[in-house]
């Protein structure tokens, strides 16, 4: 008798962003005559063309394709070594991180990445996660079994939550109970928070102090334009033995569609077994992607290379430019309407408190039906987003302009 | 402390492929005179261009990424709905099988698509494999811990081994012993062996009446030429509710390099929970996707697409008749040697007994050094794979010729 992965039950609600499809669909049958009006901030979706670079990459690739001397077949699951090597270049040695091209595991993109990553630890692990933060993290922890039920204040027993809340600018502290395994993501998805070279710092020593494991996403670093702000935990002194870094080409180049990103594992990052013997992460993940995957599409590699030429990195700047000028029209309009908020600096997204009494998805649904413009309710993002929205700024400028005017109906609502 | 997963430990070796990349690589290190004499017919790679409509669909699929329009970032997880229509069109419904489009759910490729499947499935599950078979069947079970160590004939405890061999054509009997998730592929990789459709149809009563679920890999079935073999489960009477299917556009299409490949999930199939309870595996599937995954990349799904249409249809097979030749070629080189051989007809690889006394890697390695032929050792499927090799039809025509004539050296290292 065939049986289920339990695990898949206990999460509590469909994920995220699916739900919010689900209802901006439903609105849109129900109101037909609206559904050309209505304006999506809400999932974290490019929505301009790729650089130039890689549009080009793309055409070359798929020319390589057509040509029995210059096709390739499969590569080498982790990616092939010139894009290895682009991208451990570019990113990281250019800027002084000591990272080898093996070091560099490309992917499909981060998603997957984090989703993966998890099968080369052992269960037994205890699990820190941000709250609020992207779900994944927590739901792909819930399918692997990490986690006991979801209780009545929508957290799973058996995780760790670190509060994020405007008292700490939504950079959670160490916790104080012991965790092996720790999420971060800076600049933050959901808040579009920051996290300094000192408070990082303090991170990885605890985490050196206390033989942890800290998964770093890194999917937004490209928005950062203060260089005292680090890009990199890799930046961080000591992290090469206790850090790996997820990283995509989604949002600095545009590749949501595309399907691009990397981990990196340094060779000194080890965990542990019951006999006290240490094994690198290195050789496992190089075993689960032997074993699970055949690696990136041919032309996406080209591209992701493309990207990381010095005109690739001009145009993925003037790219992220486009989008930070949005987030800072965004976060304008918020401020002019008295709402407090965070992000929107060195991140593509405004984290915002709803007026007093109105709850996330109340916000959410009200903003859909009064002024048809899609955010993503804090609450989706764990309990301490209850009383938040997310706004993205991937949008055109006129969308994001009149999406700043169409946030009036969120004071409107409350008063 | 950060443990790692234990499991991964219990892999007895090196996953196949890497390891014969790496005695290549080693023997072109050591004899550079000889590199470029080397002909691969080791790892199933194809070797031919592109069809011209997969090439036009890329270029077309980056010209949207190029303008603000057309552009696409992130498609529904599971595929974008024009291309789930049409492969479940073109593959299914016009042959007579019931298939939604909503079945269909596409994938970077076959190998991801087995190993994450195992995620959807209890841990208590008793899997059975074949012996010849894929390798990743079993790995991916090692490493998600549904079996023992490793024992001294290089078989897992906890799994069930289904003995292929001459006696049995390469196809397995279903076990007389519990089992409840079953792998199967047909045309088999590595034997080139097919299952008729009266053996097909028992193993779909037999899961019926055991309550099994039934894994089958079709990743070759563009190459059968007879009518009468199955080219897919689904055409058996029953299966919609014990069957998953696995397909990929690898072999038909050459998307080795270009990764696109889809599992067929039809809505009956159920697994059970504790209580008794049935799951359809299609919602856990979908939450998988949703959760684990942004989805395959669109130029490459633009390009599958492009193949379901009738002129892609006729390309893919076009595309598949030239590799079937070449089989038919190294079959008849193979059968000239007098050595007994099996697959080559509705399949790509030949699968041949060595010569008396020979093992799997000898023969490897002997055809490497003493021919510069590389070939798949036997062994590496399995242990019933001892004393076999696997050559592909996966090259050029002329290569082809050439490597069965380097066969000999097999016959004479065994005199």
């Amino acid at each position: 008798m065939a049986s289920i992965n339990q695990n898949f039950l206990k999460l509590s609600a469909g994920y995220l962003f699916p739900e919010i499809a689900r209802r901006v669909n439903a609105y849109a049958s129900a109101h037909p005559d609206r559904a050309a009006n209505i304006i999506r901030c809400g999932i974290g979706d490019v929505t301009e063309p790729l650089p130039a670079v890689a549009v080009a990459a793309l055409h070359e690739g798929a020319n390589d394709l057509a040509d029995r001397k210059r096709f390739r077949g499969y590569g080498p699951p982790t990616g092939h070594e010139f894009v290895r090597e682009a991208i451990a270049q570019s990113e990281f040695r250019d800027r002084g991180m000591q990272i080898a091209n093996d070091e560099i595991f490309l992917s499909d993109g981060s998603k997957p990445d984090a989703s993966n990553f998890l099968r080369i630890l052992g269960n037994e692990n205890r699990v820190a996660v941000p709250d609020p933060v992207y779900p994944v993290y927590v739901d792909t922890n819930v399918m692997a079994g990490r986690t006991g039920a979801c209780d009545a204040s929508d957290r799973y027993t058996g995780l760790i939550y670190m509060d994020g809340t405007p008292s700490n600018g939504f950079v959670p502290k160490p916790p104080s109970e012991r965790a092996d395994v720790v999420y971060l993501c800076f600049p933050n998805n959901p808040t579009g928070a920051t996290i300094s070279r000192g408070e990082l710092q303090a991170w990885v020593d605890w985490a050196q102090a206390n033989d942890a494991l800290l998964l770093f996403d890194a999917a937004y670093e490209a928005f950062i334009r203060d260089e005292s702000i680090p890009r990199s935990i890799f930046e961080i002194p000591g992290a090469r033995s206790c850090a790996v870094e997820f990283r995509s080409f989604s949002k600095n180049g545009g590749f949501t569609g595309l399907r691009c990103g990397y981990t990196v594992v340094p060779k000194e990052v080890t965990g542990s077994c019951p006999d006290g013997k240490r094994i690198p992460l290195h050789g496992l993940w190089m075993r689960h992607w032997g074993t699970c995957s055949n690696g990136v599409s041919w032309p996406v590699q080209r591209a992701a290379a493309a990207l990381c030429t010095p005109e690739g990195r001009r145009q993925m700047r003037e790219l992220t430019d486009f989008y930070l000028e949005n987030a800072r029209i965004l976060r304008a309009s918020v401020e002019e309407l008295g709402l407090q908020c965070w992000g929107g600096v060195h991140a593509p997204y405004v984290w915002l408190k709803c007026p007093d009494g109105l709850g996330s998805w109340q916000a959410f649904d009200q903003l859909l039906h009064a002024s048809q413009l899609v955010v993503t309710p804090g609450a989706g993002f764990g309990r301490c987003g209850e009383g938040f929205i997310r706004v993205s700024a991937f949008n055109s400028q006129d969308n994001v302009i009149e999406a700043g005017k169409r946030l009036r109906s969120l004071v409107a609502a409350a008063v």
